[in-house]
């Protein structure tokens, strides 16, 4: 049983993603990471390299969820304002982490220029995270983790910093995809979700010719409540004489 | 020369984005397509089918942008909450949409169930937007643009609400890739980034073994700025000696 259920946003930082030049992968990465957990991420903000904006997505977030993360503008070039905007939304001086400039002095050594002695530059009183991929640390502040942006890194730095987090039960899916319109199951879909209060059932149909058709996704804590859900549906789905696929995780 | 510079946010709603169980492409889509008609997207909500934070989301950014796009929920099923939370955050009643109701029906006929009905339910008052995928359409509301989820569907609702919008000059950007790391060329490219403050130039370091190095993005209105930084940029980084690539928009 989950005595508390944590619960987490994230922040991606960056024009790329918000010119639609760069297809973002860290929030779904980052989502089924948690979710795998038992961690529930509950909300996520695109924010441009905008000083205003990182601080006031940084300051909402931070007091209404257990964890909040941010990926992207910890690197060396003047784009990378993450760390400045941390130290301003909690108020804190940005200083020079020595912890932090040991890691980089002795990874870059005669490359040690000062545009790389930026990147340990950080507020006041932080916890590092290790670097595994590319050495730069990132670093945790209170609930908020700060994280780069570039996906292999950020992966790195997520595996150093789940063993710090307070987790929860595991979110499990199962999939049933069929050739039935969302229409025609809407009546018996409802009577099953509320059947299965405790788990979260949601419908996403497909409309790219020839394929048309519905994916049922059963989601929760509760594997034998998602099994028992997931046979209604398909039970339900037979009775409507569907041609069916179904994923099942549990 | 722009006059004044429309700018635009995005509500995704969904639960499966936030689990990790879809990779979402609706936000690159959105985004590449206002930036070439000159609206600027400075920020993405993802959120998932919780009456609570839609109303919320919807209702701190349509005081703050131009626009606001939503992507998700107005579907036929239990989990589509969509049209209702939008009509609590704008204080309107949810009623029957008569034109609506007359699409549906003539494309559904015999198959107009009670769960296809329901719709035809939006808040008071909506202008309706073309649906010329799967018919269902979607609403307008105030600057509130309400589409579906599915990206097919969702990418002819765009194509149909294109024209109700005030445009800009289009956004170009160009990309000069290199296996120069951004610690290197971090203080050469302030110095470029300070010469042309009305392009922004962004710096992207990849480091997937044995691929290392950084894309810098030039991007702006002006196409005559965005040649003379990307340039200089390509200047620069061949007095390092870097081995270059170059996707020229302008």
């Amino acid at each position: 049983m989950v005595v508390s259920q944590p619960v987490a946003s994230l922040i991606v930082i960056g024009n790329e993603i918000l010119c639609g030049r760069t297809q973002d992968t860290n929030i779904a990465y980052i989502a089924k990471k948690l979710s795998s957990v038992g961690i529930d991420l509950l909300e996520v903000r695109i924010v441009p390299d905008d000083e205003g904006q990182i601080i006031k997505a940084v300051n909402e977030l931070r007091t209404n969820y257990t964890y909040v993360f941010t990926t992207g503008g910890i690197g060396a070039t003047h784009d990378d304002i993450t760390p400045a905007c941390i130290a301003k939304a909690f108020g804190r001086p940005l200083v020079r982490n020595e912890e932090a400039y040991r890691i980089l002095d002795e990874h870059y050594q005669e490359r040690f220029n000062e545009s790389r002695r930026s990147m340990a530059m950080m507020p006041e009183g932080v916890t590092l995270i290790d670097n595994p991929v590319s050495k730069a640390p990132a670093f945790q502040i209170e609930n908020v983790f700060v994280l780069a942006g570039m996906p292999s890194v950020m992966q790195g730095m997520l595996e150093t910093v789940l063993p710090r987090l307070e987790t929860g039960d595991p979110f499990y899916y199962n999939t049933v995809t069929s050739n039935l319109l969302e229409g025609t199951i809407a009546d018996a879909l409802t009577d099953i979700q509320n059947a299965y209060p405790k788990v979260s059932i949601g419908s996403y149909p497909f409309y790219k010719l020839p394929d048309i058709g519905t994916s049922l996704v059963i989601r929760g804590q509760d594997k034998d409540l998602i099994r028992q859900a997931t046979d209604a549906i398909i039970q339900m789905a037979q009775s409507f004489g569907a041609v069916l696929k179904v994923d099942r995780q549990v």
